[in-house]
């Protein structure tokens, strides 16, 4: 193995710096002619700092990888080989569900399954790190890039990011077919203000330590390599130069040896944000904030160099970014093999295998969540159904952040509900007044109208938030006239972010909510509505009844006056609305139908070694087998800091028979109990706890333990 | 004058303790076997006990404060009297407009005025305290409690809170006729998250000392001798018991040396807040905290005394919170005169006087805002005229937190304008078809309805939040049905809060809004319609275009990726919105058209030590003399934290005669240039900044300035 050390000694400073640069591929294999007169120019670049960098940013296939790896290998002095990373985010051909939708599964074994997948057939185009997960806890679905995260739960975030980087990076970063992971966004980048992607983050250390750190946190113990800052400030300071964040707490406190990559072009913005007066500044900022590699931007390479010759940056903290970035090539491999992954045998023939969208499908199934159901579901083939609604034909079920997946690898729903039953109507109509006559009277003889509709990709995602986040005034109308019909609907619901249903719940019998599905999406669909697939989904974030109740989260704390239909008028509500969501976080149906019951304590005292086995009967009181999601919650009734009324500490996701009984345990131990103190330490206080074990969060069976 | 020192040496420590409680009056007078059985025995208190208080809280008349003295000082062993404290909120029977209609004056002297009559009309009670002013910065319309403070801009919190301070404690709390101050809610209380009231605020310390503080800093600076704790939490820590605010900040940092007290019951609440584990717990963190005096409940009766015993809690911070009360009483004169103030005779011939109500109508005059007009306004006598909606006949215009003001004292908007003209309808229907077919007729020839509608005072106000702030859907069909008639509407509202007007605003010719404008609402409405009065308030909160949008408000931050309408997608902004508000802050408009032109700078650059002068031509472009305010906005383009895109510094409300023009100067000096760095300090850096001068936060004529 070489030694970085001794690479070290032969860079010059110009070489080191560019190390911390990060450029997309056209950059080295590109018409140079005209990049030097476009992009190179307008970074400020001359070719030959172009082939300083030390990374590439998204890379087309096998093929164009090693072309630039080529060409870059040939230019430089010390054949340092680039990095290839990119935005590997759920799935890489073979798309899985949206993360939002992956983690209604409360299912981490299969999303760890995913990540693999999706590392193995990034690797084969020679990506070597991939930008995910995306740890960012949020509140507010008005943010386009909840379709990205795992929800508002800080454990759920643990478990996921966890997940993900285990199964991107598997048994090391090291071996083909595995990928690093860089966790992103840190920090609190979903605490965006007013739910408008970028905006202003504000947040007490205590709320970013006891809820928004847990993902990131988690990603790193995990073993992340990689850590992307997000494009927000944190305490008035863009995370990108916050050295709070990335030294004190990242650094220093978590003890991460990793990479600190900025968000795209994030350095230069904070000119934007008002703390850097001009490049050389925002450079010097982050470069002692504790930022290593700046992607897409020119800052450190036109400046890193002045700042140190004029005493404002040591040398010694260039040498340990550097360092940082060269073990992370060591680890990658890539000095042995800079082409390292590139495939196109196995481009070919892995990527989108059967066996992979297999793999997609079976987390498809249990990501979707059964918000509704009067009985009307599962459907039966017997069963004159009408489809319509525009997700009858559309196939743009991949979601908004996929980049190399194809919506033409998935199939029309209403094909694929035709592997069941021959339709009355198939309708991408959402009027009823454009229906032929034909079509019409299809739609009148119908026993069920399965309504296809929702969200476009386009309207979640980066930069994509909203103000209202109804269905559109159309597709509320189409159900509003087939209630007024006198019609059954089944509402499937495509979409990237919570919605506000408040309108069209009553007037349906059935509410299958699918996110975006990836691949597989409507094979998933399909096979659910016809009770092939038993849905499981459960949400982790609350569906608000209204947008003016945003933030809106199930993990809230009491207040001084919590509401309590008491008829007192001085507590904490609304004139006009009630307080809950419609529905809430960890709520989601099946066709079974369970009974908790029986909770049981080993003991109501426990010390800090302790440990109390927690017990409950989960029966499946119908005909039908299905998988069941027992969730523990804990609040603390008094400590230093308020604490929220439940808190998620643990769950169990069981298959229970029909007619059959089980019985689920957890254990409670100190781990459950813990807490961030004002002084950011955590431990548990002795006191009484309340234990709250349930299928969703506010269906619950309770009792109090004391911690003594 | 006594000795506080010799005072408390006679004191046993449950009569020291005693001082620190607040019982209403009816506990001192009442039927005591009824208070025995009822709220005395909720409090856990033994008549003795009661007998031990230090203050009242709220109180009915001159003979009922005296009865309340008497029966107290008959019983205490010391005859230390008690303090009557109450709300008087925005006058006490005269009632002036609500604070955020006021603070729409710009007019600061104004409101010091109201405050001063406030103050002189409700000592004739016998009340000594007002918990007044409310200098809660607010970014959230959804918060009830909006309608109480000043807005959503700090400075103005600043120049308000000192101007009524100033107007209650006038020239010294211990002559008659002035009452001492409580500002309140300290602090961060607007913050409350998803705008509904008692509900989590939490913060950076950043972003506190930047923006929150403002208002209740400048009533200590200006005098303030006491401060209320909010009902919230800040750093997971109710504001009741959190030492860092009143021990750290406001008793050592600002040096305050009055008297701390909760709001009413908070203490006790902070059992749900779940920092206190029981009441003991309560008294023991708040002592501790900085609470002075517990309002309403008697955690520190019931308590204190052993949390001593056990050397919990140490004797001195019992005896300084003692010391606080006994000077406050002291320094008000009540060791020599327990009654003062308490003047039946004045309180018949002083409260609600002619002239009194004349102050009140000057105050109304200048805190409307005219939000749209086509030209249509002034009225015109020989116009005919509609009037329809609620407001037309009711009289409920003097806001939801006035105490002993009274409806009554108002006249109805339709006797109000029949001073000036005979209307050819007079409705208080929101529907047409309501209508008779003469009043049908009326409306159909007339040249122009008048709409008075808008909320009703209940809407707005403690514990009174809304999702949906948009006006009633009736109202808003009434205005669309009289649109559809082609009908020329004037829209004349009420309500306690930024309303969105979206779907509104285009189908009417001009809107005067009038928030609650008190005792003397509907003369101030009718002179103002028929052009006696020329409006010229600002809107002080932003109204935001949909409820989506919330928290909205001008001096935010710019983001890393501001939106810039120039096609970028990567822009901080919504899909289905834009991002800036209906009306913004600064805005309203005048009878006369105002043109700001040629700003002119003394000098572009200044030291620690220079101060520019900044001018502007402001001319007077039509027939109507008139009021405009000029406002001075600055933005610090690159700052050790980011800082907002504008801030109001300073501002001049000037008189500018029909077709002339005056110049408008200010000095900046190093005091516009500072703000709170990371560490909290305060002073400015050198750079650039932008100085900004309009007649609204978005109607500005800009240039640069260097801070060397």
């Amino acid at each position: 193995m070489i030694s970085i050390e001794t690479v070290m000694k032969n860079l010059t400073i110009e070489e080191k710096i560019g190390q911390l640069m990060q450029l997309a591929p056209f950059f080295f294999i590109g018409d140079l002619k005209k990049e030097v007169y476009g992009p190179i120019q307008a970074l400020g670049l001359k070719e030959s700092e172009v082939f300083l960098s030390g990374s590439v940013l998204g890379i087309g296939n096998a093929s164009e990888m090693k072309r630039v790896q080529q060409a870059y290998l040939e230019k430089s002095r010390h054949k340092i080989p680039l990095i290839f990373m990119a935005d590997i985010i759920h799935g890489y051909k073979t798309i899985f569900p949206v993360p939002l939708a992956m983690a209604a599964s409360f299912n981490p074994t299969l999303v760890k399954k995913a990540a693999r997948i999706s590392a193995l057939e990034a690797q084969t185009a020679g990506i070597h790190v991939t930008f995910s997960p995306m740890a960012d806890l949020s509140r507010d679905p008005r943010w386009g890039r909840v379709v990205e995260g795992f929800g508002e739960d800080p454990y759920l975030n643990q478990v996921y990011a966890k997940a993900m980087v285990e199964g991107y990076q598997h048994d090391g970063i090291d071996k083909v077919g595995n990928l690093a992971s860089c966790v992103k966004h840190f920090a609190a980048y979903g605490a965006s203000e007013a739910g408008r992607d970028y905006n202003t983050v504000d947040l007490s250390r205590l709320n970013l330590h006891q809820y928004y750190m847990s993902g990131y946190k988690a990603a790193v113990e995990a073993g992340a390599r990689l850590v992307m800052t997000s494009f927000n400030i944190v305490e008035g300071i863009p995370a990108t130069q916050n050295k709070y964040l990335l030294r004190d707490v990242l650094k220093q406190d978590w003890q991460f040896d990793g990479v600190v990559i900025s968000d795209y072009d994030s350095l230069r913005q904070t000119i934007e944000h008002g703390t850097s007066e001009n490049d050389r500044e925002a450079a010097k900022k982050a470069i002692l904030g504790g930022l290593d590699i700046e992607m897409a931007t020119s800052s450190y390479v036109l400046n890193l160099k002045s700042l140190i010759e004029s005493n404002e940056v040591p040398m010694a903290l260039l040498d340990d970014a550097v360092y940082r970035v060269l073990k992370l090539k060591q680890d990658l491999g890539l000095f042995e093999d800079p082409f390292k992954g590139a495939d196109e045998i196995k481009e070919k023939t892995f990527v989108l295998s059967d066996e992979n969208k297999k793999v997609a499908l079976e987390v498809a199934r249990e990501s979707m969540v059964l918000l509704k159901n009067d009985g009307i579901l599962p459907l039966k083939k017997t069963q004159k159904i009408a489809l319509m609604g525009e997700y009858v034909a559309l196939t743009d079920t991949i979601g908004p952040w996929h980049w190399h997946g194809r919506h033409e690898d998935c199939i029309p729903l209403y094909e694929a509900i035709s592997e069941y039953a021959k339709p009355n109507l198939i309708s991408n109509q959402n009027t009823l007044s454009n229906l032929s006559e034909t079509e019409y009277a299809g739609l009148l003889d119908a026993d069920v109208v399965v309504v296809a509709v929702g969200e476009h990709k386009i309207e979640s995602g980066e930069a994509h938030s909203k103000v209202n986040i109804t269905l559109k005034p159309q597709d509320e109308a189409l159900i509003d006239a087939l209630y007024q019909l006198g019609k059954q609907v089944v509402l499937v619901l495509f979409h990237g972010r919570p919605l506000v249903l408040t309108k069209v719940e009553p007037k349906v019998s059935a509410i299958l909510d699918t996110f975006f599905l990836g691949t597989m999406s409507q094979q998933a669909i399909a096979e659910t509505l016809f009770g092939l697939n038993n849905p499981s989904g459960k949400l982790t974030m609350s569906y608000p009844r209204h947008v003016g109740q945003v933030p809106i989260y199930y993990n809230h704390l009491n207040t001084g006056r919590p509401f309590k239909n008491d008829g007192n008028p001085f507590t904490s509500f609304y004139l006009d609305e009630q307080n809950t969501p419609l529905y809430p976080f960890g709520f989601g149906l099946s066709y079974s139908s369970f009974k908790l019951m029986n909770l049981t304590l080993s003991t109501q005292k426990m010390t800090e070694k302790d440990t109390i086995i927690v017990s409950v009967d989960v029966e499946n009181t119908s005909n039908i087998d299905g998988y069941e999601t027992v969730q523990l919650y804990i609040r603390d009734y008094s400590a230093e800091v308020s604490r929220p009324v439940q808190e998620l500490k643990q769950f169990k996701k069981v298959w229970v028979k029909a007619h059959e009984k089980v019985v689920v345990s957890f254990t409670i131990s100190e781990q459950d109990l813990v807490y961030v103190h004002s002084d950011l330490s955590v431990y548990a206080d002795p006191g009484k706890f309340s234990i709250q074990v349930g299928n969703a969060s506010n269906q619950i069976l309770k009792a109090d333990i004391t911690r003594v």
